[in-house]
């Protein structure tokens, strides 16, 4: 228990400085220099509509009724689609999925392991107004590989909302 | 444990089909082509009525106090009642029940076993504004087998409270 | 003052007929007599994309940079959409203008009218967990004139606001 | 100005203490004297059902399409219905409403003249999770004449939704 512990916590401090890594990595190499501040990739709504028109065909050849959010760099809500006969529940979940894979710039199925009793980040879901840390919920990244946004997937089993959100991602 | 989290896995994929089948099927069947948008089936007041007295009815014959909430197809109260000593803390819990049963077209126990800790859906109580996953929130239907609202209600124990519920369910 | 009152009140009562008329006869006409509840028109998908793309058209032939949501029939979020650079605020107002034109059936705007000090309606706004009563939400109806949803825009002076958001309800 | 204020002020204190008259007669004149604590006057569900009804009949008398909530003497639901096409924003007015008026044992519409800019309660909305001030809430009482609980009433202009309200509660 306390071994396991420890071995969650190591590969979230390896994830946060990788995922740090590519942060900078992203703004150092697009950031202009002659401004105080910095520049933040962040995702414009053709690609936003791309990809949540790419969630949606997925979501059709599946045979699934999706609810699709997607967030900016900020974790705002930039666009969402809720398919005729979707769950209701879905549009919070969706969205939360999506803020939640944003705020932390993490496929929200990982954060949900180190959020079970015991796990180091156990109710991790009370913060932020409430989080989503089953499968669904996947960052947005640039052809640099800069997180831009997330999209958020929900109204079926776990496995397929991350199958759509992955079509999603994967069409930017 | 990895072999009863397949079982649930299958079971939701297996509800997930069936339900979209259902909703694709009543929209198929009663959507006219020549508007836009499409009609979808709800509740009428005279039918939550008889499904809350129903329910009440239930609840006297079997002795327990109950709080008794209906929502509508889009997930809005349509009709509630407190019995006279029922719990105040159970109108709220009530009206969450019969909500996360049309957010999700399944009774709410049904969410309740997925969302342990563990389980595919854990801690998805902190989306909606509060979910309650335990028993006692039973979608409602048409005899075309439509979602026309849910029935929510507590006040004893959860099955009894699934009981009362499926009462006024089978009152439709 | 007195005067002002009596004819706003008028009004109210006028579009409550109104508004009312139009329901019952869309409930009448298309409520099939063999099934507990009625069939109520609904927006679908393709629709509540056609009127978010009309909108945003509009916005950028206005040259201003908008946030549009659009509700279903049962008030709950369908789709939407927020242009690089419109303001992060206006989101939630966006989709409080949508969920409040759907709750009353009527343009937001009517309701600010009623809802100023010494009106009829003052301080509903802490009603439904806020609403924006001010221009730029609009019902959306189908040819048969039933309410199907609702679009609320955000993102410039409510002029603007509420022509963006009549040129997404005239696309349907 | 100042010399209204001193009337609103005067006017709040005289009733002020003529309810408190009523309540205390009401007390004294029902409770037991052998116990610790008071008993105070309750509504029954079979009386909420029977004021619920004769508002519905009211309405459809009148041909308005109402929200009718009932809360009990401790301000909390006892009984709801929402009349089929009653707009979906009245579901949480009239339950305000209902509270509002239970809240201070006044009609709502009392409140909100006081409620005005420049008004002794001015923006008093603002407390208890958000109030509703104009007309539509109205307190019952039994025979004795002790506030048993309140009715809300929302759906069409403040005067129908008094005047239905009235009906409910000339109905106990």
């Amino acid at each position: 228990m306390v071994k396991s512990k420890w071995i969650l916590a190591a590969s979230v401090a390896i994830l946060a400085v990788a995922i740090g890594t590519v942060q900078w990595e992203g703004v150092d190499a697009h950031g202009p220099d002659d401004h105080e501040g910095y520049y933040s990739a962040d995702i414009d709504l053709d690609t936003a509509m791309k990809a949540l028109e790419a969630a949606r065909a997925k979501a059709e050849e599946m045979g699934v009724l999706m609810d699709i959010a997607i967030v900016d760099a900020g974790a705002n809500l930039k666009a969402f689609a809720r398919m005729d006969g979707a769950w209701i529940g879905s549009i919070d979940i969706a969205m939360k999925k999506a803020r939640t894979a944003r705020f932390f710039d993490m496929n929200t199925g990982v954060i949900g392991e180190l959020s079970q009793p015991g796990g180091p980040l156990y109710n991790i879901e009370h913060s932020n107004g409430g989080l989503i840390t089953f499968p669904g919920g996947v960052p947005l990244r640039n052809a640099a590989g800069d997180v831009i946004g997330a999209i958020g997937v929900s109204g079926s089993t776990v496995e397929d909302d991350h199958e759509v959100a992955m079509a999603g991602a994967d069409a930017i």
